[in-house]
């Protein structure tokens, strides 16, 4: 773990399954590259075809009210199954209902969460949504979906091991896989067990990874543009850093699905099944460029944030 | 590691040295407490000598131009020996000289950090400022120091392992001994190695841990009161976050040792070395209040902040 040894990261490995295999883009070519390039070279480098969109009707955008005359958009990226799919189903007839729009951003806490919905908890829901079962925290059943593994020196304190699945943050241990809450995931808020929440009531992580809620809530998505519209508002001096006075809390004019959205940007996210994204993720945890003396030797899962761009054109 | 088995804190231990042994005080008493308080209720229940105050010439007090009326301060505690105390030392020369004052805030970058000095990197600065070696990022010789280790089933991907010294997160390996990137740790900005930086030049840290920059760049302190005045400013737009106009820089009106602040409350920290510490770290890493419903088994350093708050009275 100590000093200048670099940590051997393991090729993507596969649970078996051929089909899976082969339907992946392992092959991907990696260019050239400078002998010790920072994580921003080698992301930079990547080759096109290791950069795998992501679909428009998978992304939520959200517009704050303006602030000196500019609209604040926040997009954020629903999770992939198997992961919380009952929630995202919820979300999904949510913005469809326009239910968010005329909400507000009601809690900024520092270090830990900025969250929104109704602040008078009075809103009616659209029909028809699910109640999703505290088992959906946790997917027992992985096998033959690709997963990058942190295992060996890289040691999490919350879970068996870390790793990627198709770009998002997943734990792991005898009892399945969960996302985890790194910096810009969005989770569901709910009241007391055994509710787990509708997903009309939703917050991001604006501070470092609070691990102790995994397994505990709902995470269904990350912010992947715009999270300093969230991150850098006034902290509320209310309880739990909820807006005290009315005036306080940002107006949410709109909430709606990518694909509805006229003009929204293509994103794509870099492949965690590549070359490239091995590369980087060694480069995270074993700083070699020019500024740096000594390489950590390993790094956690939430400081390997993974690369979320515009698609170039 | 998984499931609700409950980690097992152990009590501080001590490296032999029985004058350190007979000075603390170990035998503090922990009120009653229910069964499964909240690390919160912990922390307001224990007992008033398991604090320990912070002197005020061990404060660095940073005012910034007032925002709708009101001065912003920003209070930090500067590390205790034997870490960082060159750039300590140069640091309070730096405050004495009243250096701060008119220097600004210059970089806010999203999940990462804020950083301040002088924006014209031409300000001449006050005689006497040690140049401080890179082997002092580690400091060797820790016999005899109180140390509460998290060693055991929590783990870290950047060092042996980890644990408190007199309220500081520090992790250590064969190399020795260093203070880590936690949220709202001061560090020494710095030119390429072997630069190590001044003082002049801070920066703390506003989003998930860094640990990468452990062993690589000088920690000086930690803010202990109003990072929010940091950490909601509006992110710079240029390259790692730099203000690209002067008129976005955030102005200091001054920078001053506590004992020169008239008025300063006085603030204590939960001393790590006492028993209401050790059931606040297990409870940060065994949340069972009415909230949870699986305990994380562990955590990582940065996920149980010490706690610091005025002194009643």
């Amino acid at each position: 773990m100590m000093g200048h040894k670099p940590v051997m990261i393991k090729k993507p490995f596969l649970f078996t399954c051929a089909a899976m295999l082969a339907a992946l883009p392992l092959s991907a070519q990696v260019p050239a590259q400078p002998e010790f390039p920072a994580p921003s070279e080698i992301v930079a480098k990547a080759n096109v075809k290791e950069w795998a969109a992501i679909a428009p009707s998978d992304l939520l955008v959200m517009d704050l009210a303006p602030l000196n005359g500019k609209v604040r958009r926040v997009v954020i990226q629903l999770v992939s199954a198997p992961f919380s799919q009952g929630w995202v189903g919820n979300i999904r007839k949510l913005a469809a209902a326009k239910w968010w729009d005329g909400t507000s951003i009601n809690r900024v806490q520092d270090n830990y969460v900025a969250q929104w919905g109704d602040a008078t908890e009075k809103k009616a829901l659209p029909e028809g949504l699910a109640t999703v079962p505290e088992s959906e925290y946790v997917t027992e059943d992985f096998v033959g979906r690709p997963f990058y593994s942190l295992e060996g020196s890289w040691r999490d304190s919350y879970s068996h091991d870390t790793g990627f699945y198709r770009g998002w943050p997943i734990a792991f241990g005898k009892e399945g896989y969960w996302p985890v809450h790194c910096y810009g995931m969005v989770g569901v808020g709910r009241n007391l067990s055994p509710d787990t929440g509708t997903g009309a009531e939703l917050y991001t992580v604006i501070g470092h990874a609070p691990r102790h809620l995994d397994r505990n809530i709902a995470l269904v998505g990350r912010v992947i543009e715009g999270i300093e519209h969230l991150s850098s508002l006034a902290r509320g001096t209310g309880a739990l850093g909820f807006y005290e006075k009315e005036e306080e809390r940002v107006p949410i004019l709109s909430v709606r699905l990518g694909n509805e959205i006229e003009g929204l940007p293509a994103y794509e996210y870099l492949s965690t099944e590549n070359a490239s994204f091995s590369a980087y993720a060694d480069a995270r945890a074993n700083r070699r460029d020019a500024f740096f003396i000594k390489p950590a030797g390993g790094a956690d899962i939430c400081n390997i944030p993974v690369p979320v761009r515009r698609k170039a054109g």
